[in-house]
């Protein structure tokens, strides 16, 4: 379930953070020693303030105009120097605390880091927890193979057991393959992480690449057989079915963000009952065709419409292994067993595996043996389950617990994604807001983003499961036939025991693999797997760019001893590189400008003032308010005869920076700010306007001196 | 045409920075007489740096990573101190090049701020410049009328004689009344001036909203009838009507961004040219109608739909007066005219009501002869003008000067709305914005409002002509009313010459707008006026709103010299009352933070870091990293068991000012600024973040320092 290394570190919220190299520690070091001269002793170390709000009585008597915007007592004392903030609130406007209300209603109350933890399951319910995802397939999986099959007409059905034989045989290759995963990964391998560590980490992110279109589609696929499986049962449903399905969605959405935990007995019961649904359904059934004396009946014929070839049969073998998707399930999350874990994670997979082929042919045998053909408003499923039950209670049993798996399968990839996500944040190819856990303990970022993609291709494909299956198999084999070559060269290198025979198993894994990729590429590009063909190159290449960008990122972060003083002021690291010049701009000497002005020479650095004009009549006034206020301070007046302040401003610093490239220029802006959101557009933002102006200038410094103006 | 008092002052760009009043400049001495309290002799002049760029020469020789940006060499020295700018060039970025050369082609250069003039009118030059809104109403007040009329069956077609009549008698009084006007306003004098001069500045507020509803239906009502001028000669444009009239709109307003001067031949032309053509086809129709002996032709018989009652003529009456929209021009433009300016005005506006009359009275009597009744696909000037020239040329004369003399007018809201929005917001009725003048010296943003206000009601009516009619008189003669009403008081004021007569005149005009204003209210108030009904007291209630704020900012703004030291930090205005504390948020010991420190070290005051740690091991860790770096400052850590850094950071601040109020936090801030907005996604923007949530907190100042990422 998740792709771990070893589990504790991995997801501590902390991982936002990581520790420095050695090396940068000792750069630190060096830089650290150099910092003290021309300073006077200790003078700046600001420990005559008392900073600790939890050391004095801070609640003023009189509360101020901003005082009612948050609570003041929210933080408590552990350790010297060390302060605990209690929950956050949601900051400063009412809105904003409505907002945080509304959230911790749906949401639930933050949850404090330490609650991170790792389960650890039983076998009795690691299989159920791990299994929703593989044995839900059954679901479509079959009804898809026939899908493909009948537009050969009805005489072509009969190839669906050979189909269904090579389908078990490939099961059980994948499934030996993984077998050999589990032993070499104790700590558990996703696909992303075993074709990394083997075959690098481009090869890695084509198998990230093929998982995340695995996950999403795995939502979408889930969702929209789910829905089905209700409107099968409830046919008035199905005029609703997309915004059904989009209800499920947004209800999976909101239990991840608030946390849904894997706890073992809610994940467990469905799936139980699921198995023991489909179980009854297979056992009535061929109870039933005994009678009959194993008679196959006549399917309704069916109009041809395409040639029975070796494409129709390949393209129905690659629908069919849809049934297969989520098999790895169990290889992800060898951590989260008992110990021995690679032990019991092993006869887990054992265990799923073999379920997963009794209910795959059972079913596939009952729908021949019925001579089922799929409808427009009923799945397979439960057409064989009306004819075997005849309706009634077994009958609504199965769809429930078929559309209740389904969910579960879906919500396994809300957990897998965002982990994935995680990784390749960490790895630097994803952003880096994917780390992040939000105040559920959750990767909400990932979450969001899984959502969202679903969604649009549910609605894209307006929520017909079949529609959706030609996209599913190619990302899943691609991430197959990735991880099984990667520990092909694994047992290359590594040579342990029984190598060869594990070599043999996973390299015939892959090619297995590697020709159901193919196949399902190939046969099914125009039907929607070309989706998936065009999108794991462009997350492939968005990923190296963004890799790119934070390489380059840390190498100007990075603590560097070599830079000298007058060259690049944003070099500057030591307080005594760094030389002052304020400027402030004023557009009328009010009490903001004075404030600003005041602000800005009790630094007792340099300082002068500018000041931008439309014309010499309005210069010429402006001069005469600043003899009256004393002349205190040096002024710039530049007449702007197009009446473009910004701009002129920022030229005018540019100008002064590529002057004096050794000063750090410091524009202090006088900001009036506003109370509430619709008086903002009563005021010019000329301060927030000129910030970003200057923004992408080198050696800009830039102040923002509030007014506050209240109501 | 402009709402002018002496007019050189009044539309100079430095409107936007009005002079202190002596009080406020008596206060700014005293308080500049205790500035230099405490601080060494001349120390912060910056008198050292050469701070004007064109004194050396700054381009350096190797272009740093940021040197493309701009042009550096935008400034020429003037005299000493004073620094003239180039115009400007759009900014950082290549999209912003690119967008200021796009806008540039399409707007013209930015004009200087000198080439703001006034141009004088010769009487014949004035007459038709000032008259394209009134004489172009003709085009659609006639058949308004007729209309309306209609509805009680062509029996009922007769009485719009003497209603036009009436109107002809109305239009005779509103003429007089303002030739009172002309005398009494030599400055000119529109609505909202007259209004707020005599009955105070609500009753102005309300003359103002009445215009401003009547500007934007100007350019609604002349763009539609316009294209319907054009559709009824060329049929099969008329199911493009709507998209034909934005199109119109949007070369208005680029033609006005682009600053379109009033210059007289442009707008001659046109006026006369549809005056001949008026009088031209008013001429040929008498003639027709002599050589029949002026024979009523019957009317085509037409359902009766409404009784013919009192309420039916009323309508028809209000209907037929939006024939007088635009009279008030002449009053409004006074000082365009050649001196003596109120002279030639007063005659061209004898000029103008005579013209006006002539065409309308022509207009409504052949209609009537003719016996024409409205159609769907073809107005009635159009029908009439058919009739009379059998098509051909004469027939496209009199539809092109038609829809070009409508353009014209449209035009004219164009040039006054800005205006009014200029004079509301000088009087902080509406956003400072108004007041701004844009690089072609034109008020843009007033153009921008009037644009999407007149789109959204084009597209709301479907560009049809008559239905927008109803809106159309109750804000034009809600002005009429007020303009009057106000001279009426101005005459019990002043009581010059004559003042008797003039009272009678004004209080017969005003009486008689009144009369017509609440008709139009009460009888078409379904139909479409309870817009204005509705909108005006909106108006008015937004325009004392902004004013309210406006002058609680002011009170704020104001200088006061009452204030002491310890009391409120955001009230300093002296440098020795500022109390410095620095804090520097840092989340790793990376450039960025060494920078921010260093910065922060450098202004020798009293700094501290503080440090928020998701959990108490990254909080060790941390610890470990800042004593490598040598532990030079004071550093607190806060852990935020729930991950919120920002809140957590925010409250944080707010108890140390809670704390400590009389002194003044200073927030230094660390900031990665990347070149690419793609590249934004991957970063965290807590400094952002962080800004935005302090915003609100007084005494709170925010220091940004920037490193930049290349690429």
């Amino acid at each position: 379930m998740d792709q771990n290394e070893p589990p504790v570190v991995t997801f501590s919220p902390s991982a936002e953070l990581p520790p420095l190299s050695d090396q940068e520690l000792a750069v630190l070091r060096e830089v650290g020693r150099d910092w003290p001269a021309g300073l006077p002793d200790g003078g700046c170390r600001a420990e005559a303030l008392p900073l600790d709000p939890t050391l004095a009585p801070y609640r003023t008597a009189t509360p101020g105009r901003f005082s009612r915007i948050a609570q003041l007592d929210r933080f408590r004392a552990e350790a010297p120097d060390q302060l605990v903030a209690e929950s956050p609130d949601g900051g400063g406007s009412p809105a904003g605390r409505a907002a945080a209300r509304a959230r911790r209603i749906v949401l639930g109350p933050p949850l404090g880091s330490s609650a991170v933890l790792q389960e650890r399951l039983r076998k009795l319910v690691a299989l159920p927890v791990l299994s929703s995802d593989v044995l839900s397939s059954v679901a479509y999986g079959p009804e898809a193979m026939v899908t493909i099959l009948v537009l050969a007409g009805s005489g072509a059905l009969g190839l669906s057991l050979p189909i269904a034989g090579a389908l078990v045989a490939l099961m059980l290759a994948v499934g030996l393959s993984y077998r050999q995963t589990i032993r070499a990964y104790p700590h558990g391998a996703g696909s992303y992480i075993v074709a990394s560590d083997n075959l690098g980490p481009r090869v890695g992110l084509v198998a990230a690449a093929g998982l995340m279109m695995d996950y999403i589609l795995t939502v979408s696929v889930s969702v929209a057989a789910g829905v089905d499986a209700v409107a099968s049962a409830v046919p008035r449903l199905t005029p609703w079915s997309v915004p059904l399905g989009l209800l499920v969605i947004a209800l999976l959405l909101a239990g991840n963000l608030r946390g849904v935990r894997a706890a073992g007995n809610i994940f467990a019961a469905p799936t139980y009952a699921f198995i023991a649904a489909m179980l009854l359904l297979i056992g009535a059934g061929l109870v039933h065709a005994a009678r009959h004396g194993f008679a196959t009946a006549p399917p309704q014929p069916q109009p041809v419409t395409h040639a029975l070839g070796v494409l129709l049969v390949l393209r129905a073998f690659a629908s069919g292994a849809t049934s297969m998707t989520g098999i790895e399930a169990v290889s992800n999350a060898v951590p989260v067993f008992k110990p021995p874990e690679w032990r019991n994670a092993r006869s887990t997979l054992s265990w799923m595996i073999g379920t997963l082929v009794v209910l795959f042919a059972g079913l596939v045998a009952l729908i021949h043996l019925n001579g089922l053909v799929p409808r427009a408003n009923q799945t397979m499923l439960s057409q064989l389950a009306r004819l075997t039950f005849h309706g009634g209670a077994l009958y609504g049993y199965v769809q429930a617990t078929t559309a209740l798996v389904l969910l579960l399968a879906a919500n396994t990839a809300y957990q897998d994604f965002p982990r994935l996500l995680f990784f390749l944040a960490r790895d630097g190819y994803a952003p880096r807001a994917f780390v992040r856990m939000g105040d559920r303990l959750v990767f909400s970022n990932g979450i969001l983003v899984l959502t969202a993609a679903a969604a649009v291709i549910l609605v894209a494909f307006r929520g017909r499961t079949q529609a959706l299956i030609p996209l599913y198999a190619v990302g899943v084999f691609l991430a197959f036939t990735l991880s099984q070559s990667g520990m092909v060269r694994h047992w290359l290198r590594v040579r342990g025991a029984h190598w060869r025979r594990s070599l043999a198993v996973n390299g015939a894994g892959a090619a297995l693999s590697a020709v159901v990729l193919l196949t399902a590429a190939a046969t099914k590009f125009a039907e929607g797997a070309w989706v998936v063909v065009v999108a794991v190159p462009a997350i492939i290449f968005v990923a190296l760019r963004i890799r790119h960008h934070y390489d380059t990122m840390h190498a100007v972060l990075a603590p560097d001893t070599l830079i000298g003083a007058a060259e690049d002021q944003e070099n500057a690291e030591r307080p005594a590189q760094v030389r002052h010049l304020a400027v402030v701009p004023v557009a009328r000497l009010d009490q903001a400008s004075l404030r600003a002005l005041a602000y800005a020479t009790s630094l007792r650095q340099p300082v002068f003032a500018v000041h931008v004009s439309p014309d010499d009549e309005e210069d010429e006034r402006f001069r005469r308010q600043w003899d009256s206020w004393g002349d205190h301070l040096r002024l710039e007046i530049i007449v702007s005869p197009h009446r473009a302040v910004i701009a002129s401003l920022a030229h005018y610093l540019q100008a002064l920076h590529a002057l004096r490239p050794d000063v750090t220029l410091t524009v202090v802006l006088p900001e009036v700010v506003v109370k509430r959101w619709w008086h903002r557009p009563l005021h010019h933002h000329d301060a927030q306007r000129l910030r970003r102006a200057v923004r992408d200038l080198p050696g800009i410094v830039v102040t923002s001196v509030p007014v506050h103006v209240p109501t």
